[in-house]
């Protein structure tokens, strides 16, 4: 297996533990042998736990004497509730270590400095693994990575008139969304959807059962929620917010990197207008209803070269739908 | 070659000639020779002209002898301005006749069984070809195919709230509607559009220049269009319709089946309301606007049971927009 190889499995272990490390990232690590051989795949432990590499290592033994580490993050050089990464692929005895993102943390870089000064090799892609997207946000911005989602009729309603809307979208799309659930750290909505459709914001297998790990969920917003509100059972953690301002929103959620905004249109708007929506996560059902609910609320944009642009990431049917992925605009 | 690849080009010589053709189908015609050589191509010409059959005979020579003919619709059996094709399939010696669509039409049909007759072997696909879908449907229904084409933001808007509309899409997605519109045989529009944007709806080449094929013009509704209006010019011939009702436009429109709706809102959602929406092109900007004019008007869906619901045919990115086509979803 050679390490571009490599890196795909290290992201996507990763990817399968996203949601569940917070503060700390959902890195993914592979060990190689001398001979290229894959012996030991590892991915962050929930906090406390240990890091990925140290995952990959145990699992690979001796047989990782003179081998690669391929991991989709630098290897941390900073003791915490666990050792340093750096110091642990030094004792292995991996003779090279291959990884995607640098650290940006200025208590937790250096492990590539590290490692080379211990006489091990290391080479890097400088590419952004997606499952560490919100948390190299976070590390970099300060503030939590938002995903605002939303599904729609092609001409951008959520709801027909009358305000009925089950249901737009078919039953994969849906699935999609709660697997996303399970692999956020915080889902928000303002009191307006909140009181209107009393959603249990939960993530649920298709038959309805609890995933595993549910995120936190983020009321925002003046009006109370009445007693009896799912939101306020006891299913996952709850936090209401009294404020309609979405800086004062990521301030409180420093510690959630991964935000994902599902409505209303009201506060994504909000969103949208402070410049705070960092992706966008479509599901456009081949439906038309011509009257009902906008998707997106007033976003501060009065004429067109004040738009919001954007940049496809992917599109791509999921059932009868179409899921298109916006991300940010090269700027030009 | 054999007789698929062999319909594969027949389809794109008639989509070559779409527009330019009606009341006659935009056929397209291959013959091989006895050995499956390429030895003639041809699609419809305009009418009073040779069909697609007898251009592609007339390439072919003595070659078509013992050979086969690939078209894209069943050989006419009728005597109008020209004579049947059929006839001079038999003529020319063709031994084996593949197409894909049946003619639907009482005068022309009987083209299959007349070569049977003949002695010519014939094989069938039964498929419509996509050049064909508007003259079939025609053919079906008594009634021009409508297709919707639509540009809007994901939020579904097509201007922002000041009116300003240029552009949401880029010069890709603009440059295929133009070469769309020098495809089809009338492009409709509402007195609503033509007023707010004096559009010239003609068909343009990426410099600007006339493209060869200008469809007709429709203005819809009961508002005069002022002197100098870009409608009114002499670069195509403009129908202006006293009405609002999309089952009189499309009475008008009886000899142009293939038509092209370009807005506003309020027409496109009485053609919806009225169930005559066939197809729908949409280009989707990766832009949120958050205000402004929807892309659809009220197409009285009241409830979301009455969803107006169609299937996705195709979804493609054309520059740095989604293309979207929707078609009719299949009845459950």
């Amino acid at each position: 297996m050679n390490r571009e190889q490599a890196l795909v499995l290290a992201t996507a272990a990763g990817e399968a533990v996203r949601g569940t490390t917070s503060p700390n990232p959902p890195v993914g690590c592979v060990v190689l042998d001398a001979d290229g051989e894959l012996v030991g795949t590892g991915a962050t432990a929930p906090p406390g736990g240990p890091h990925a590499e140290v995952v990959a290592l145990a699992r690979a033994g001796e047989r990782a004497r003179g081998g690669t580490a391929v991991t989709t993050l630098e290897p941390c050089n900073h003791t915490g509730r666990t050792g340093p990464c750096s110091v642990a692929l030094v004792t292995a005895g991996i003779a090279h270590v291959h990884y995607a993102a640098a650290d940006p943390t200025p208590q937790a870089a250096g492990g590539a400095a590290h490692l080379r000064a211990a006489g091990v090799t290391t080479s890097t892609t400088g590419t952004d693994p997606a499952p560490l997207r919100a948390w190299l946000h976070r590390q970099r911005t300060g503030r939590p990575h938002v995903t605002w989602k939303l599904a729609a009729s092609l001409d951008g309603r959520t709801a027909a008139v009358d305000g009925t809307s089950r249901w737009i979208t078919g039953p994969q799309a849906r699935a999609q969304v709660h697997a996303e659930r399970a692999r956020v750290d915080a889902i928000v909505v303002g009191t307006g959807t909140a009181l209107a459709d009393d959603p249990a914001l939960t993530a649920r297998h298709p038959d309805g059962t609890l995933a595993g790990h549910q995120p936190l969920r983020v009321v925002v917003g003046h009006r109370p929620l009445p007693a009896g509100a799912q939101l306020l059972d006891d299913t996952a953690v709850t936090l209401l917010l009294d404020t309609h301002d979405p800086h004062a929103v990521l301030a409180a959620l420093t510690d959630h990197p991964d935000v994902l905004l599902e409505g209303g249109a009201t506060l994504a708007g909000a969103f949208a207008a402070a410049g705070l929506l960092d992706r966008v996560v479509a599901y456009v059902a081949p439906v038309l209803l011509g009257a009902g609910p906008a998707a997106l609320g007033d976003a501060g944009v009065g004429t067109i070269a004040r738009a919001l642009r954007f940049e496809v990431e992917s599109v791509e049917l999921v059932g009868a739908d179409v899921r298109l992925v916006l991300g940010p605009a090269e700027r030009g």
